[in-house]
């Protein structure tokens, strides 16, 4: 035997033991499993514990089965090869944290399936993605598998043989992660959500493989040639600039938050990114601490995590703007997940109280501390804040204003939205705003129209009315300027531009302020919206506040819309009803119906009652102008959008048009009791009292006799308040 | 001093001595105190002291307030006169359970108020009832206000002395009593919920001045001599014949009632009058023993509260049938009272279910021991049945079918009537049915139109589309004739009838049956309904099975509405939406807009989805049926109607049409995980396999390929299941 031979050997040797000694090491590790096992679970943790074992007890009873691919989401196939992921990863936690071989043998048995398997399967046989998968139809399927799968793996590397993990990575997991990536560069190396599952999936099996070469490839993309094809796919990713990592996981958290978190498609989309995002870097952490991967970016993952967060109801479910499903919430495992992971990295009170909520925590030594940490802290009392995010990598593309008041019982939120476009799932809503009353919606977006997975409409994809409805301007509150959606409702006019935050001031307790504007969304016209959610100890809950004006270079229509969605109770116009008819052809219009219109005085005051609560609604009119109410429906051939009402305020032939409008929360109703407690409002009339460059005054004159004159800078959004 | 003198004076001495001894003695009683106040409390029964001491505190700190009736409900002397006698009652049980004076002496003074008030009283300024109240706008708060203060009066009765209860009962009392029944017979002398809240007061008032004659015209009546004038007043209440107690307390339970203790105007109305009736039978139990009151009647006011209580969704919600406010349930104080009565009368399980569901007793002996049976019963696992109620107070007019199935996580509830009219509360919807998933309104009735004490919806009170719309035939889910109301919608006729049950079966665990038949609302048509909850593993939940059967002696045009009032997601059909019109003029098809229309072929499938859940209907047709989807909402000039969704079955120039309908309750969907389960209905197809005068036979077959043949006995509704 030849010197290098033994050298070689050696060296081997080494690695055997070094590598024996670092398995498992990603989301689990060693030290971890030995802290676990040495001491009492705490109760939560002991909780999941035992929920899993039912469930992977029931999957080994049941038997490996590894089918060949055929279907798609729904089908059998699909949704046998996603439990076999689940369970995989599941029974890998439980074989190191309770020792007993059958989970390792579970593992293993599945792989040497899948191994089998894996050389004789062509791209998936429905060809239906720009990117078809192998077990999946699509790649970013078969990446949740990997991300999932490798750490099944890294917890019985060491129950493995040599042989069994050559035959299992050469024959299986390689060539997978190499047609995860080298074979599909439109989907690894772009920049999208899509694409960070594919990135942490191919780096978490080079983690688990100890493969690093493979590990640069997930962190900083393919040496790509022909970057140019690539800069724009049919799902809205693209390519950034050459001066920083321009694909790969590096490049995915360059460029997805802005540097506050905030993650451009909206809470809906980032709730779902968030999993590889978090699941990746643990495993860095763990495993390269020297990239310090928490701190990149100033903390950003962190950060990001916060974002999403804040960006809730009262209920813990996420804002609905931009393409989403109402409903979604803080309590899926991909946010648990994130949660438990930012938690373990950064244990910051807003985290703990997700926890809280959530209920559940991971299998892991992070996991373990997070439940230890939620039983020793009894009575945790975190409240949201108010606080803006802005949009864009760089910052500077808009943002998302969040005003908050009220107690932890009943909080008032208010959303304000000056963002930039969000990507392919933006909608045409330029300084929109949503507005809660604890998780009732007082003023809606209406999310997406899409029924996510139900195969009944549209086969749970985005339904036509997406687009024609819930996108369009007038489907959200804010101003339409003659009938017509801002650009146009054009995707690639509008990706590229975005609002502006003018102000973001919270100075004063009793009214935190938003400014923002918006010059391009209709040409010639410069739009500003003020919000102030106003708290005085004479009203039973905040006050919004909300001032929108318009400048323009001549006379158009001007359409603000009020989703009150709610059940009309009073009204200090009169108003005449009719057989409803469909109020336009395009930009949305096609699909209201006009039930009611009538004519406004010096101001428009509206009550509804919505989830056993009153509402009252004061603006600002002239005598003339139009008030329709309307009801979402027409042009719905399939029956697939609510029939939500709201309220119209039309001026026609105006030009430069102010709207102010204030919202109270005012009043309660109990179906047990049957006693209204304060159904009227209070508010007698709003008025625009001064309006100048620097600033603008708004009277708010009650019904009992007083006013109040409420003053903010236009520039800094200092609010000053006297009571008349 | 002569010797009848002697014999006066020791009398009264006797009188004296004893009355000193029994009071407390109606709700509260001396060793009831005596048993309270020697033992710890259960948790519940101190939680309530604790409530109560707080709200009865800061009303003494408040000061006491009787002020010259002026206002009506809602209104500042109503509102503060109703206060003082909550106070005044929860005053009277603090002093007796805590002994502290303050508590005596507040009511002692309230009282004196009162009594200096009293005489200079006209009746109330408002005139705006049948039967003008004194402190109140309406005779029926006067009583409700005396059936707590006679609580009040009881507890401090020996703290006042002989002077003050002269003064107190002389001047204001017995006065105050007179004017309720002997200066008002038409509201005293009636059967009428809110006359029995009339005898209960000034019954309950002799009780607490020992004043036997009082008694005796609150048990028995006045003793009229125009009794005719007094037959029908403008509130629907009657006299009954002669042969009974015409009037009084016992006339109530005599015939507000049905052998099973049914109330004709339905839960709603029940559950407020079941207060008087029970809080009296407590006092009249405890001061009159030998009355046996609770065994009056084979025990029917016990059998009354079980009724109410059985009639309720899974969160114990009543059913919406006749006019009545949903969302209304076991909640209330009312219920709370009538159960805390009724399980110390008769301690049952359903009583103890209810009690801990509503987690609240009453501040007595009664509330004392149910508050420990609570405590000491960890898990009462009590479950409603399948029952029957018959309606009319010979138990002769009809009925109400319950039937139930599913487990206490997911029961199915189909309420089924055919009961009489429910008097000037009733609805006219003969053989219609609702059907609950939990509490899900799978087929919803509309119930009231009204927001009940809600200002803004005319005053509260019922609007007048309750009379157009939701007591109208179509607004309910039975066969609409001629698209006309049963009984042409007029009253009078109504009144005289009812349906009439045919069975009432649950010799099947598989499948309960309940039928029933109709003769009276269409002139020369028969109609039947056999409706059957029916169990298979097969199946995730109960499928309900309708048959509706009408024979006529011509052609008619037929509507079969299915108030889903939820989201379509697929059907069989292909329909065309439209710009809604308005389907009629008249009967309630002057609310309905058409939203789209379709020809059947020989099944008609819908499939939709309400509150998460996936339900499915099939129903058999023939070729060129029509089928309408309907919204709610026209000719509602005041947006006082819901725009909720049904479709409608219509058969035109049919001659004794049959509907046969099966619903299932199949699927579920999670807004977290977003995965539908179970979408997609199982059944194929459903038929009548056979019809003839003793079985009809419906054939369902699911998509796997099997079929059930199920045979029900026309007569028995015994239930016979083949699988194929």
């Amino acid at each position: 035997m030849k010197a290098r031979n033994y050298i070689a050997l050696i060296l081997i040797s080494i690695c055997f033991f070094a590598c024996a000694q670092t398995h498992p090491s990603m989301i689990l590790t060693k030290s971890g499993v030995e802290t676990i096992r040495s001491q009492k679970n705490p109760l939560i943790f002991d909780e999941v514990l035992n929920k899993t074992r039912i469930q992977v007890d029931a999957a080994i009873a049941e038997g490996i089965v590894v089918p060949v691919p055929k279907d798609m989401g729904g089908g059998y196939t699909h949704e046998k090869h996603k439990s076999n992921y689940f369970n995989m990863q599941s029974a890998g936690a439980l074989y190191q944290i309770t020792g007993e071989e059958k989970y390792a043998l579970y593992i293993k048995n599945m792989l040497l399936e899948y191994t089998a398997l894996y050389p004789s399967l062509p791209p998936h046989p429905t060809n239906r993605s720009y990117a078809v998968g192998k077990i999946f139809w699509q790649c970013l399927n078969d990446a949740n598998w990997m991300v999932y799968t490798s750490q099944a793996y890294d917890a019985i590397y060491n129950y493995l043989t040599q042989e069994e993990r050559n035959t299992i990575e050469n024959d299986f997991l390689k060539p997978y992660a190499d047609y995860l990536s080298i074979e599909n560069p439109k989907y690894f190396n772009r920049v999208h959500n899509h694409s960070t599952w594919g990135n942490a999936a191919v780096g978490m099996m080079a983690l688990a493989m100890d493969d690093d070469a493979l590990l640069q490839r997930a962190l900083y993309g393919l040496d790509l040639k022909n970057v140019d094809e690539l800069a724009k796919d049919n799902d809205g990713g693209f390519i950034y600039e050459k001066d920083k990592a321009k694909a790969g996981f590096f490049a995915q958290i360059d460029y997805s938050f802005s540097p506050d978190g905030y993650y451009g498609e909206g809470p809906y989309y980032q709730r779902y990114a968030m999993l590889p995002f978090m699941v990746f870097a643990q495993a860095l952490n763990n495993k390269k601490p020297e990239l310090k991967i928490f701190e990149y970016r100033d903390s950003i993952l962190i950060k990001a995590v916060k974002s999403l967060l804040n960006q809730t109801n009262q209920s813990e479910e996420f804002f609905p703007i931009n393409d989403a499903q109402k409903g979604m919430s803080i309590y899926p495992n991909s946010v648990i997940t994130a949660v438990n992971v930012a938690y373990n990295a950064s244990p910051e009170a807003e985290f703990l109280f997700a926890a809280k909520k959530q209920g559940e925590v991971l299998l892991d030594q992070g996991g373990w501390n997070l439940a230890r940490a939620i039983e020793s802290s009894n009575s945790l009392d975190f409240e949201k804040k108010s606080i803006q995010f802005s949009d864009g990598y760089k910052g500077d593309e808009g943002g998302l204003g969040i005003l908050r008041a009220g107690n932890s019982d009943r909080q008032s939120t208010v959303v304000f939205k000056y963002t930039s476009q969000g990507l392919g799932h933006g909608h045409y809503d330029k300084l929109g705003y949503l507005f809660y009353d604890c998780s009732t919606e007082v003023m809606q977006d209406y999310g997406a129209a899409r029924w996510v997975n139900i195969d009944q409409k549209g086969g749970g994809r985005y339904l036509k009315e997406n687009k024609t409805w819930a996108k369009q301007t007038i489907a959200h509150n804010t101003l339409v300027v003659d009938q017509k959606s801002h650009f146009g409702g054009i995707y690639d006019v509008a990706n590229l531009h975005h609002s502006d935050p003018v102000f973001f001031n919270t100075n004063n307790p009793q009214a935190h302020a938003a400014g923002a504007k918006e010059v391009n969304a209709y040409e010639g016209i410069e739009m500003n919206r003020i919000l102030i959610l106003w708290e005085d100890d004479y009203f039973s809950n905040p006050v919004l506040i909300d001032y929108f004006s318009a400048d323009t270079d001549g006379a158009h229509s001007f359409d603000m819309p009020y989703h009150f969605a709610g059940q009309i109770m009073s009204q200090n116009f009169d108003y005449a009803t009719q057989v409803p008819t469909v109020m336009g052809y395009a930009h949305g219009y096609q699909h209201l119906y006009q039930e009611a219109t009538a004519k406004a005085e010096d101001v428009i005051q509206m009550n509804w009652f919505k989830d056993r609560k009153f509402y009252t609604l004061t603006t600002q009119s002239n005598a003339g102008d139009d008030i329709i109410l309307a009801r979402i429906g027409a042009n719905d051939p399939q029956f697939n959008l609510r029939r939500d009402a709201l309220l119209i305020h039309r001026k026609e032939g105006a030009t430069s048009p102010r709207f102010l409008s204030v919202i109270e929360n005012h009043g309660t109703y109990s179906y047990v009791s049957e006693r209204p407690i304060d159904p009227y409002s209070k508010i007698n009339k709003v008025a625009i009292l001064r309006d100048n460059n620097t600033s603008v005054t708004f009277r708010i004159q009650v019904k009992d006799g007083m006013s109040w004159d409420i003053e903010v800078d236009k520039a800094t959004g200092e609010v000053k308040i006297v009571k008349n």
